[in-house]
């Protein structure tokens, strides 16, 4: 297996670089296996050259960098030496003349300050650089979503008349924390006719025998890898069309799961990831349902959503060792959703599920 | 007291632009009240004319931003509409060809994508936008300081010989969210010698009778704002140079509060937050001791850091109405770390503290 780290000198070679800035959390933490920096201000970078690696952070994170990132030389970020400083060194004693960064995560005020150093600066796009999983990164994503699992099963009991949306929501990231793990994003819990605002925002509101909808969306962060996971219950015996948009729903997933299977048609639309997002969608609008307002999935890993997407626009093709989500969804506005969601890997034989909370209709 | 929005209006006046691009979760909540917005992905932008307001979205939101931000035209990014596609269309519409951006926040890539629909783009430093605080906001943060006090004397009660740093910060957060509000950073929680780490991350390390420091850093997010606060306790009884330490921090706390009041020094210097900052530091080093390795201290509002900033190198002038922490520490590797840190509201007279918790030695 490639390790990240020759992952990313590929990449300089191919783009013909001499080195790249790296500044996202995320790919700072697939290439270093360090996760502590935050997402919200910039901490670190890591500057990669063919042949030698620095990282760039401050000295509230120097002793741990030290330990932990043993192959990366540490240049102290410090109110006497800022990073485009520390930069400008580096480029200037290797000679490095063509740079790329993140284009995605570089912001215009950084690009301006470090741009002045080259003679040449180029944005890329590495967002594919994580999309295939080593089988360490599979043991993490299945760690967390088999607590995911845990965590599923441990809800349905919470799931009472009067609890609130968010009183849910609290129980859910207090299970997920009691048990070592992060939450790998806030959890949407929608009852009753919020079930059909695909990215509700828990509220106050409190289950009452008539919502019958509950939908449960959540994901384990656990070794800095994510699940991702919805099911959708009723509280009470569901009607016959909320068993319809259940069962279609189901079926749109099913049959999506099915096309990737290596008997599942040409190995060039089993693969291309548009043609999946359509399999799902034109079976709802076939049933005689809106179709699906989102995109059919998405990649996961060190983040939540990463490449692949899956959706009617995507170009990415599907490949072996990708981890995707699977999560059609019905909604009707004022009346109530149905989303099912589960994560699998591509194997060579098609696709394996990495959740495995039950799917038939459970009646709480 | 003028409106956010009616700041931001002026801005467009002051630099002769027709429109502004926001696209900071931060500004976004400002200048609409409404913060349901992730500040992991892009989900949505305001674009800001002399006399007009667009929030641009997709199906996610678009139900709350209807109801939520009735102020401002609702457009809805979709596949078929990209949130580029939308800009270039108003931009045609009100013939705007000169238009600001934040340059610390939208990423090279954007910044690629919208550049060609303008004549004239400009990348603004609007830092200090929410840099003087409203009452309605003064009234915000005050809430969650008082929630930050609770849980202060709370979680005294649960250091106990045999806990961890990591179950310290769970009974933190679970304490805050119990109480309907939310974490502003993942709380640091550092035993004995960690403490000597500015920014230590929480670790499995269990208290002993030998650790003696225990140091909390922890804040709480209610209605979109955040406080701040760090108190560095005994667990038994101080020896005299952890005593010497923490005096010598406290001590350089109320010089540093002190020389804020209007009788704290000429007008200029009591303004200059790197001559604020200088005041603290150089108490340290008198005592025998080495410099502070992080800044003074941090504006703080919507976001935990914001402007204005406390530092050597700051430029930033204080002015009434604006609210930062304060927090001088003492780090010895090896053996440990005192940090003391409140939040400050400068008004007319001078600073008014807004974080009550107890600061003389406390022994558990």
């Amino acid at each position: 297996m490639i390790t990240p780290l020759a992952k990313i000198k590929e990449k300089l070679i191919a783009n013909k670089l001499e080195a790249i800035l790296i500044s996202s959390v995320s790919n700072i933490g697939y290439l270093t296996n360090y996760s502590g920096f935050s997402k919200e201000e910039r901490e670190a970078y890591l500057l990669i050259t063919r042949n030698k690696q620095y990282v760039l952070t401050d000295g509230r994170y120097a002793q741990a960098v030290k330990i932990l990132i043993p192959d990366f030389k540490l240049i102290e970020i410090s109110p006497k030496l800022s990073a485009g400083e520390i930069i400008k060194q580096i480029a200037k004693k290797h000679h490095i003349k063509r740079m790329g960064f993140e284009e995605n995560n570089l912001t215009f005020l950084e690009y301006k300050t470090i741009k002045k150093y080259f003679n040449n600066i180029y944005h890329l796009s590495i967002s594919d650089l994580r999309n295939v999983k080593s089988s360490k990164e599979m043991q993490a994503i299945e760690k967390a979503c088999e607590l995911g699992d845990k965590t599923f099963n441990y809800i349905l009991k919470k799931i009472k008349i009067g609890i609130s949306e968010k009183e849910l929501a609290f129980e859910i990231e207090f299970f997920i924390k009691k048990h070592g793990a992060d939450i790998s994003f806030s959890p949407i819990v929608a009852f009753g006719a919020n079930s059909a605002i695909p990215h509700h925002q828990i509220s106050e509101k409190r289950l009452a025998t008539s919502d019958k909808l509950v939908l449960l969306d959540f994901g384990v962060k656990l070794n800095n890898y994510c699940s991702d996971m919805t099911r959708t219950v009723f509280f009470g015996k569901p009607t016959s069309k909320q068993k319809h948009i259940h069962q279609t729903v189901l079926e749109a997933q099913n049959l999506t799961i099915k096309s990737l299977t290596s008997d599942g048609g040409p190995e060039r639309s089993r693969r291309n990831s548009s043609e999946v997002d359509r399999t799902a969608r034109e079976y709802i609008i076939s049933q005689g349902y809106k179709t699906i307002p989102h995109s059919l999935g998405h990649g996961i890993g060190i983040e939540v959503h990463e490449s692949p997407h899956l959706s009617p626009k995507s170009k990415d093709i599907l490949k072996e060792g990708m981890v995707f989500s699977i999560e059609p969804g019905i909604y009707i506005h004022g009346f109530g959703g149905v989303r099912i969601e589960d994560l699998v890997v591509l194997e060579k034989s098609g696709p394996r599920l990495l959740t495995h909370s039950p799917k038939a209709i459970i009646e709480l």
